[in-house]
């Protein structure tokens, strides 16, 4: 049996991790952070890890680039300090987007961060929604994917669902709205975007299936600058949508999101905590639901050794 | 500059390989394959190769085991005969659809295999319309994809369009009928499918978009058994469609493939030949548009260090 | 202390694992194989096995290419789920006579299966009688290898051995032999083969050794068409051998293995079950010892950490 | 021969890179690069690169974190092209101060950064004056080091040497001054820094050595904040110094460093460009030596195979 | 939890291992080691080790080439044995001053011995005082660098240190003098030694700081030929110096040294045993100190998982 | 093409250095090798080695394991150099006979030693007469293997060959005996040794075959002390041989190997030079072939990506 629990929390959601350590009843670890004048950072972790079970959470949110550095030098620190076990807990991935190679001479960036996350030292990886399921594939050390799907639809089912269609922003989005779908015994229906003449925004050119007089739901792995989220809400009004929401595990609500959400038909935005949603962006249309128990649970069982894939269902 | 070009055929499919030498105005390198009674292989590479920038062309095609063996068994023999660089041609990959983890406790097997072809000596991969393009991030070696869209798509645009729909079987799968959607200029539709009870199959359910009195192409990466791709035609002709077809890059055909097609209402399944379709697949609905020249220009650009991203697109 | 003792049987050969299991009082782990049109293979293991001591039982036997590829997928699916340790017993290693480069431009396939077993993420390795011993260095991971040697000669010093020579059927392959001959205090006898005119074959030219009037008996690591021993078999009777019979670690038995037997001076060919020895093979000169509890002990004894070493002498 | 030379910049100090190919006679290659609202980077190259001998020049500067993920992305981005070779230009190296593990559980961050420029795509290193000639260990790929001190040296000859002492600035970052005082043939005096009571800081304490009568000239690697230099600076004269200035080959100039500068006793700080110095650092009493030709020399020698060794000294 | 502790002894300095193991209260393992009459070395470890926490002793010692093959054959042996982790415990590190490239095309030796001494096998190093701290980055693996400063400081402080100078001996080699100081709150001086002609040999030219009518001791990190360290004190007594000694970690005692020390002003030179001295080396003018008890109580507490770090400082 | 060829003379055997560079019409290339009062070496190639096609010709003899270090110090100056790729030329592989784990708890040293001359940088190799074939597959990097059988055949095709048969002196040794056999047309015999009491020795028991009357030559791959060697001839002779004679590739010829050589019944033994055979090991008994010739076109055809396949045979 590998020593003790511990669990370290990165700068950039220390939140999420005292919840965690709340369920598991722990406190955090302790670390010092220091950032010096010339942007250099020192994390020195305070408390001896020696052959220990260290998790340590970090999700990508802004400040994106230090929050990775910060991650792989906190990584490093503790393989040097010889701990037993290392898992990165990364409920919101780096890069997630950046998995394919769809113009030349790119990098697949996703892919990268998982290189770089392991040659750190990590030897296990704890994350939810990836992308793509796909993603998975790009380690090479065992990944334990986790779900808001059934937390996300827990809460839908406490609404009235009926004449209710769910509705996918893209054709190439589609899977995880099927998924929604068959979750909840609902239709769907699907923007198809086209680009018109040289522009690289592509806008809502076509339904693909019926919202008239229904109540839309989009479904999407994240928000960010909530243009294409508040688009397709006006799109589906338009097309005769009654009322519009959306549900997102990833609240990443960079620059404008949160003012176009407001300005925006849509009721409501179903989220989690994957990323912090400070005070600041906590408008009334936001629904702010916590996965830390999901995290807790998953720690605990990795750390003795219980099933998680019999938590995901 | 590294040494002469030399193309060398496993056993999978030598037509392709003969068909992409004649482009080039070269002749496949000549190897000697024994297979033993306790079905042991060796391969044995008859020329030098020394310092020689290798091509191996081997789709995965049935039997699909030996198949992957052979090219491994391959791939080593040239590392150590001391060939310049290895680049493993790979129209149809192994296992493509076991690219994620969609239940606890299975491999990967598609990096798995990615894995397997590197260790086994290959530098470089070409290969075609993988299932998803994050799969190209299981690589660690420099993956050129090519695209069987243009062809096809010039195929189809040789035929009348008008009032045509193009269909994804599945709400997942939806991703490659959007890139087929906006080079031809054209609507989608998408079949829901939905499993019921305990079975494992699901069938269709709704259809999302319309087909009624249109002409209806389905979109596929693959096209294996048939069942998928002969119910989805049945069900669009319930749903009004006024004839079918289908477009697919690799023609599996395993089983009772053909015999679906034949029996089925689809009209014409047009395929390229990343794998052989022998004489008794060749059913009159079944149009094989060959890829070869795709990759004998592919390979010649890699051999002389120019572009194949400018190929795309 | 690593968790609880798991294994888990490849479709090669349950009979073996059943028969390990039942010397070590426990269950086979169950693992739930699909083998779709397409011939792609999908292994779940059903079983939790974080944290577990694995091992994985699939000796090389036919379908080789397929028994080699289901090895490789249930080792990867077994490192994804997080075991704790995984150990491949193959008690008969796949392409275990390719070990060497005896030609220009082929692979050493031995080695590529060590590495392409390592990289599936096997991390250590339980096997018998490799061809040669030095096979043993191709691994980077610890290897157990047994011996069924003490097995065989005990069998063999159950039986009348005076006036008996030992004899090796090729002056390359006189090792083991060595070590018969030394447990047994017997005499040995080496049979010369020479390859004449173009052909491929060697066939016995001299005799090394006497055997005139003596009782013989055959000492190889394996038999796999039966060509090699039969020939032998009657060369020796040619010689003036009054009787002759045979022992061999691993009973291969391809093509026309048994009616040779059957139609041969053989009196006996004793043999093991490393590879599965079916109904249709028992052939009442063929007789089967079982190594199942020579396994047994050795995963016990790695489970608890007890030595292996003290097993072989 | 490997093909054609390309320098590409990332976005650190395309002056320095400008200013290296005008050496060369030829054009930076072209990038794009994309910042996106979640602060996700993209980088593409937009020129071919297969085959080619690529240069990437990034020193470490503000922002850090930004600079060192567009580095290894870049890098990432040129292996999935293709490039025959990569060389990472990097003058001033990250994290190159945190090279020792001088409190416990701290990452030896520099080894780190090595680590991963290998992981995303380097094959070799070229940089100058790191903190400590050891760090150039770090590596497994090939590292030419530069160094800055004969371009120093040659500018300090200029000036009325006579009377004039090297100094140190801390005992144990005697090394550098060594290099110069053999150099120019010159006394040295090390200033002994001590920590007095909790407190973090080092203050200056003795001086061992002469500086009485004398100009003094402080010699160090890097000038960050300023405060360690112009707290030697002020310490020197109260020590009997008549005038100070002092050299550098990294202008890091962080936070209030040229203020300090400009109030201190200080008359000159000589330093390179292997970071951006821009025009709102430029106080008359800083010296920026241009180092773009001994880089543009480096890697003329490394793409024609000459001597970069003989470039040294 | 690992397995029970073990301790295994090189043939370089058993005493220590030995010192060490009573510290411990246990025995050494048993080993054979067999040399052959072509100097091929057999390393038989003959306990059983699956599983276990073995300690390997070897410090780099006269034969040292010897001594490096030993160590790297011995943790081979261990690996191959399935011990469970393996620890190299190296006092005097091989080849630790070769830790720069200070001349082009020359190996940094160190950075080769730690990735010689990864690939046979080592899991973790325990050692101590490298010559620069910089060298503890050369390793993939967890080190552990114990330091001889307190003992040594223990030691001195027992004497009057009135009117005591501490010394280092180049101005390139002042770091260690510097923690000395802090330890003990003593002043330093620096001999400025410099290279005339073209001789190879740098010879005291100025002595920067104080000795005259002082106590001095030398502080250096390793005495090897003990040329540098006589010369040194017969320049301190030159320039004044009342009395000279010398303290060290590392007795490498090679050709003259100890002649050279008898003969010399110095009245005595204080070590550690990290390596032997024998009893031919044992003038009355070397005191060798102890740091088994370091070794044991690191062993115990990485074995135990407690904090090394504590023990430092 | 690869930049110029370089040949680097290890200290072991320059004389077959520079034996092979007359034939190839060139001067090895410069290194300078210093080694230091404490026994460490230092290597600097003289010469610049970058993008250069470097052999380095280093066979394994006394001193063994400061020839080794030497070897893998030179490899990693080479790498660090730049060099453009790396062959290691070892015509005796260092512990090539430690090629097994022939009982518990021991290294299989020669895979060490593939694994530490990898590790330290070599590309390739260039060797000769492996102890057994199978040693071909402890390498990932291409490996050459000469056979020095061709040439000591048409050395003894010179002599009257009637009457003669060729005897191995074990029976696990067998193997070489049968290509020289295959090679001559000459019958074999060989020599059954068994172990007596508790004795590690085993001596001569059995002769297999027949030498009664007629000249036996005896074949093996290396003289190492000549104890084997002189003891298999005098048992021939006690059998009745009329005459014994030997060959052998690798001259090691330790301790007392040439005044056994010199007292017993055999009338020449037959060596190449892999090794040095120094003036004083000449006895007038002992016949040197130089094999020189044979790697010089090894090494042309390797610089010139011709078959080395087609040499052997």
């Amino acid at each position: 049996m590998i020593g003790e629990l511990k669990i370290i929390s990165g700068s950039a959601h220390p939140e999420l991790a005292a919840e965690i350590c709340k369920y598991l009843g722990m406190q955090p670890g302790e670390t010092e952070r220091t950032r010096f004048s010339n942007e250099n950072m020192m994390i020195q972790i305070k408390d001896n890890v020696r052959g220990r079970d260290v998790f340590v959470v970090q999700p990508s949110c802004a400040p994106v680039s230090d929050g990775i550095i910060e991650l792989l030098i906190t990584l490093d620190a503790l393989r040097s300090a010889s701990a037993g076990r290392i898992t990165a807990v990364i409920p919101y991935f780096p890069y997630v987007r950046s998995d394919k190679k769809d113009r030349p001479r790119i990098s697949i960036s996703a892919r990268l961060m998982a290189d770089l996350i392991e040659t750190s030292g990590a030897e296990r990886i704890l994350t939810m929604d990836l992308h793509a399921p796909q993603i998975q594939g790009f380690f090479r050390v065992p990944v334990d994917q986790l779900s808001a799907a059934p937390l996300l639809c827990d809460h839908l089912r406490r609404r009235d669902l009926t004449n209710t269609v769910l509705v996918a922003g893209d054709v190439g989005e589609a899977k995880d709205v099927g998924g929604f779908a068959r979750r909840l015994g609902l239709p769907v229906a699907i923007i198809d975007k086209r680009r018109y003449d040289d522009s690289e925004r592509a806008i809502p050119t076509h339904l693909v299936g019926e919202v008239a007089g229904m109540n839309a739901i989009i479904v999407d792995d994240e928000v960010s600058t909530g243009g294409t989220l508040t688009e397709a809400a006006e799109y589906l009004i338009q097309k005769g949508a009654k009322r519009v929401s959306a549900v997102a595990t990833h609240p990443i609500f960079v620059g404008p999101a949160i003012q176009r959400i407001a300005d925006s038909p849509l009721e409501e935005v179903i989220v989690t905590n994957t990323v912090p949603v400070p005070e600041s962006k906590r408008h009334p249309k936001i629904t702010v639901l916590s996965i830390a128990s999901f995290f807790a649970e998953a720690i605990r069982r990795i750390y003795h050794n219980e099933s998680v894939g019999a938590m995901l269902g």
